[in-house]
């Protein structure tokens, strides 16, 4: 295929009246579109106004999608532990199944290609499907909680990794490497030592397996590891294996200077989500000085219940805006950092090599924009225009493997009516049951 | 017309199968579905999912709008000075009379039906011409600055003066009644002494004629008239006039307990502007001490080059989410207490009586809205739905006074791609001009 318009290369390089090309699941050239059309002249051709390659969603929870809206303006232990935790305990593999495909389409619908998605304790199984049904790449894992947590969701520390196990080898590098599998414990407070060392050694044992866990998002959490094990939590973590270069750390709103050295050197991911640390009150993660030191800094727009929604856009805007007012520096975390935040540095994190540019050779995930619409008009630069008046609506195309999935408003062999229907009826009986 | 959906009355109160029932200017019913249909037999009919009262933007610039995204993360003055003024400078009533247009059509797109609108200090005509030919309700003014303004938009005292009032004799209470005028100084930097002085005279000799200002958005702002007069910002502003209920303060982010005090005591307005506080990196107004105070405060989206959409949706989302990681309180600035800022507390500001509720006998301004989105399924509770998930995109219906101006996607008797193309032309001209 070749697609033409402004291509957004990567966070900083923009090619006018350019185009890309793609064959199989690769981009095979990116360059100017007179050149282009000249050299591949019988390629199938698409225009639209601006190309990019297609946003990480760096931390998300797809299968809490039938929770939006449920627990909102309340503290974030009632949240977790009467809503969020409860609804997930209830929900059968069909639900889960529903729950996941819902949020894997509100993704492609928003330009977002890839994700790293924290899935539950049960029917992981059914959110792998959703996943390979609807074509997305992801790293997924099943949660694993084996102490402190609520009845249906707590397991034997044996039976949490023997099924994480099972998973590894059943969904692991499957549906032509786009689903990787992620450990994923939900976060130190609910895991044993045991769990969490056992992790490390499921990650290692098979290769290309990464982590993926919540870490220092709440000064209860911290307090109550530090507590525990008289560590700080990014500590405590190092401690039992889980930081390093193949490691996912969402949030780290709250890191001392200790810690922040320590993700730096071990080559740690940090997910910053920006809205869900701002609706549950969990404070200002400090951006600008991770970056500074160099640690790798994805975005994530975590779960429904906490944001709620999964555009990659609206996250982008507020990562930019909360680190401007919390620094009192408007030219910080300007709108390239950002955009880079959300592609090239959320691919690193996930693990894709040839991920998040648009560059020959590399996967031919892509998205296709329109900008004629009266809110984003005119476009003076394209990376204020994505950063700060885009928004996932303005979607055309979601090409991933150079497979288009979602094409001028529909997804391509999906009845995404059907789907939400579905989300409805399950999300009315999830809600009709008392959660506590 | 007979609306039907569940129905958002107020910030608080909805109506499950419910209907409005609208005829000339006004809303003659709103209750139950059936009940209605039965009364009202020979009505049009429509159905929504979601019928809500316009939108009030209660701080907009809608003739920067051809300025999106030519000065993003740059400072303040820079942004100012370098840019923005030297660009309305520029102008001239065509472009000026686009513009606004622009800026209305996204207003009206995204369920904004009345507009606070500090315009510009040249070609207000233009402006005001552009909101009677789009239908849209509002409070606009002409721009005042006098002293330490940029040639090109510093004018004499008297001549500003002058130039206000025979705007108000002209465009003030016009339209049947949807235009009204507002005194607009730029601020007290750029503004003598005799200017307020002037600004308040002129609100006093015309009926119903409001005075709307930035007041106290910056640090150097303040410092600036402290070192100047003596005074705290507030505190001068309240000595020459520019306190009381007919006057709107954009911004109120740096104010002390005393200016609090007065602000509560002398009913004055402030408009809560959070994105563009956070993107300029100005400051976090304190909200939720103001709505302790009882102090009246809106919501608005301030202009394109410091949002950069006008979209209602994305501010009301933006307001909770601040003022919750601010406060590190997730209950506090709940969705009812933001939708209210964005409805009721806006027509109050903006000095219309009977809007910002659907009500018997109030003005027929309506939103009719999908909910059946991806990213907005399921809808657990609607002011959860409006304030976080929602987005002007979901807007189908837009009405003023009865009278539809957007449905299903086009504007009324509007060419808006046309108006789109001309903006973008007028952009790249002026943005091709040095501008320092």
């Amino acid at each position: 295929m070749l697609l033409s318009g402004t291509v957004v290369v990567d966070a900083g390089t923009t090619i006018e009246e350019g185009a890309v090309v793609t064959a199989g699941d690769s981009i095979v050239a990116v360059g100017d579109r007179p050149d282009l059309l000249e050299q591949y002249p019988d390629h199938e051709r698409r225009e639209y106004d601006l190309l990019l390659p297609g946003l990480v969603g760096g931390h998300v929870h797809s299968v809490q999608s039938l929770g939006r809206g449920v627990a909102d303006d309340t503290a974030l232990l009632t949240w977790l532990f009467d809503y969020v935790l409860p609804m997930e305990a209830e929900m059968d593999a069909d639900v889960m199944h529903t729950a996941a495909k819902l949020g894997y389409l509100e993704c492609l619908e928003s330009g977002t290609t890839t994700v790293i998605d924290h899935l539950s304790v049960h029917h992981a199984d059914a959110a792998f499907d959703a996943a390979i049904d609807v074509g997305i790449r992801g790293r997924l894992g099943k949660v694993l909680m084996d102490k402190d947590s609520p009845s249906g969701l707590q397991q034997e520390t044996q039976t949490a990794l023997d099924e994480t196990e099972a998973l590894i080898r059943e969904y692991h590098d499957v549906n032509d490497g786009r689903i990787q599998y992620a450990v994923t414990p939900r976060f130190a407070v609910s895991c044993t030592e045991a769990c969490l060392r056992g992790c490390r050694d499921l990650a290692d044992a098979y290769d290309g397996v990464r982590i993926h866990t919540h870490a220092s998002e709440n000064r209860d959490e911290i307090t109550a590891v530090e507590t525990e094990t008289g560590m700080r939590n990014i500590h405590w973590l190092d401690e039992v294996g889980l930081t390093g270069d193949d490691v996912v750390l969402a949030h780290c709103v709250w890191t001392d200077e200790a810690e922040r050295e320590l993700l730096a050197e071990s080559g740690t991911h940090v997910c910053h989500c920006p809205s869900s640390n701002m609706k549950l009150a969990s404070g200002i993660a400090p951006v600008v000085d991770y970056l500074e030191r160099g640690i790798n800094v994805a975005l994530g727009n975590d779960g429904p219940p906490c944001n709620n929604t999964l555009d990659a856009f609206t996250e982008m805007r507020q990562a930019s805006l909360l680190q401007k007012v919390e620094t009192l520096d408007p030219t910080t975390t300007a709108a390239e950092t950002v955009f880079e935040m959300a592609t090239r540095n959320g691919a690193e994190a996930a693990g894709f090599e040839r991920l998040g540019e648009l560059r020959e050779g590399w996967n031919a995930d892509i998205v296709g924009l329109t900008t004629d619409v009266t809110r984003a008009t005119p476009v003076n630069d394209v990376f204020s225009h994505l950063v700060y008046a885009a928004h996932g609506d303005d979607v055309e195309l979601t090409m991933v493997d150079g497979e288009v999935l979602y094409d001028g408003g529909e997804h391509v062999g999906i009845d995404a009516a059907a789907v939400r229907e579905r989300a409805r009826e399950y999300a009315t009986e999830l809600n009709a049951t008392p959660k506590t």
